[in-house]
């Protein structure tokens, strides 16, 4: 619980942010055991193969969850800042974007595009997850969708510890096959910048500040309950849920 | 994936409830290592707190879930008989009803009621598969809401068994605190006859039969996901989510 909590003084806005941030540090998914075995080339093919399998869905979702934010975005000034985010990920062409990127890895890592693309084989655990934060931005206020973004905030650190982790740990992965992770290095810390900008200055009361704390909290769960499910079902004890994706030779 | 997709014909009704059940048979949460655990006397009675913890709000959820299915109904007779889950779980008069049970069993085991009420310590992965219950209730056609009940089908066996089991394994487990189970057996099998008869009745297309089975599918891995986190969390490997329920002595 947040030391703070009962307090109903308005934070200052760097104060905000470094509450954010220490969130960041004790909930975001970079402290997960299984990133810590992804990133140190710790993991088999096939368990590489249900990360990427896996992911891809929140991948797919991000778009409709950042529609979802457009509807609720009331001018065409923050409209046109959200709307980058939709071209991130769909492109703006056949080919491009960032889902196209992700099924790129995916083929890289030996996966069937077309199965990918179906989420057929995707753990239940992870369905849930991501429509959780998908429905998070459509049924909340606007505030508390826009802070739920702010995991980007720690992005930059762990896909810089991943590229480098995954080229040197792995036989199977090249640069080509990362091709997703650089332009996030770029975009992601743009998307920050407006972001906490909005939440610092929005978030006039307490209780905003609170909610904003709480969305930020909300979606570290979303990313860790994503890895939680990939744990159990592929590493430790490795019991694979009737019907999700199961590799060869297992 | 079922040998009869792709086909078009219209099952008779016994066939599709024939379909039904074998997708209990292979999918509904009576095979998980956690159940099995759970109903050998083999958890500590850390890891039943958890158990009763996390399983709670799932109770918690059922009549909203049902409140859900109510608004969908066309006529007063069928919500006269949807009506009736409400009542079995939020009963006639204070201190009465199955939520007001299953918070006697988290008592007997040892929680505070409080602390159980506020879902503060739950898991996420518990969250966002309850959740997913009562969204798809709430978004998708009353036949796929009634036919998402029907994992009732299978639940007295496994009560029975829950039952015995807890009682012969388990020192600090005493009837009175599985008091919440006895009803169920009575509940259950009443509510399995109007459901399933409705969803045989009204699956007119080979399409609605289809859905029939889908959204019983989806409901074993709603039950299935939440045994994923709390085996996850607190048994294999025990990576207890950051913000989720910590036992005493842990």
């Amino acid at each position: 619980m947040n030391a703070d909590l009962g307090s109903d003084r308005l934070l200052a806005p760097d104060k905000l942010e470094a509450e954010l941030r220490a969130i960041g540090a004790v909930r975001y998914h970079h402290l997960h055991p299984f990133h810590k075995l992804l990133h140190a080339g710790k993991l088999t093919r096939a368990q590489v193969q249900a990360w990427a399998l896996n992911r891809y869905y929140y991948q797919a979702m991000i778009p409709i969850k950042d529609a979802h934010a457009l509807v609720r975005l009331p001018t065409s000034e923050l409209r046109r800042e959200w709307r980058r985010r939709i071209i991130d990920h769909d492109g703006d062409g056949p080919g491009k974007g960032g889902i196209e990127r992700w099924l790129k890895l995916a083929e890289g890592v030996g996966l069937d595009r077309t199965y990918v693309q179906s989420t057929e084989g995707i753990l239940p655990g992870t369905r849930f997850a991501v429509e959780a934060y998908v429905n998070f931005v459509r049924d909340r206020p606007i505030l508390e969708g826009i802070a739920s973004s702010l995991t980007e905030m720690f992005s930059p650190d762990i896909i810089a510890d991943r590229v480098r982790g995954m080229l040197a740990g792995y036989s199977f992965i090249t640069e080509e096959t990362l091709a997703y992770f650089t332009p996030r290095l770029t975009q992601a810390p743009q998307d920050v910048d407006f972001a906490l900008g909005y939440v610092k200055q929005h978030a006039t009361t307490r209780a905003d500040q609170e909610a904003v704390l709480a969305a930020l909290r909300f979606k570290c769960d979303v990313l860790w309950a994503q890895l939680d499910a990939l744990h159990f079902a592929y590493v430790e004890p490795g019991l694979i849920p009737p019907g999700a994706f199961v590799p060869e030779g297992k």
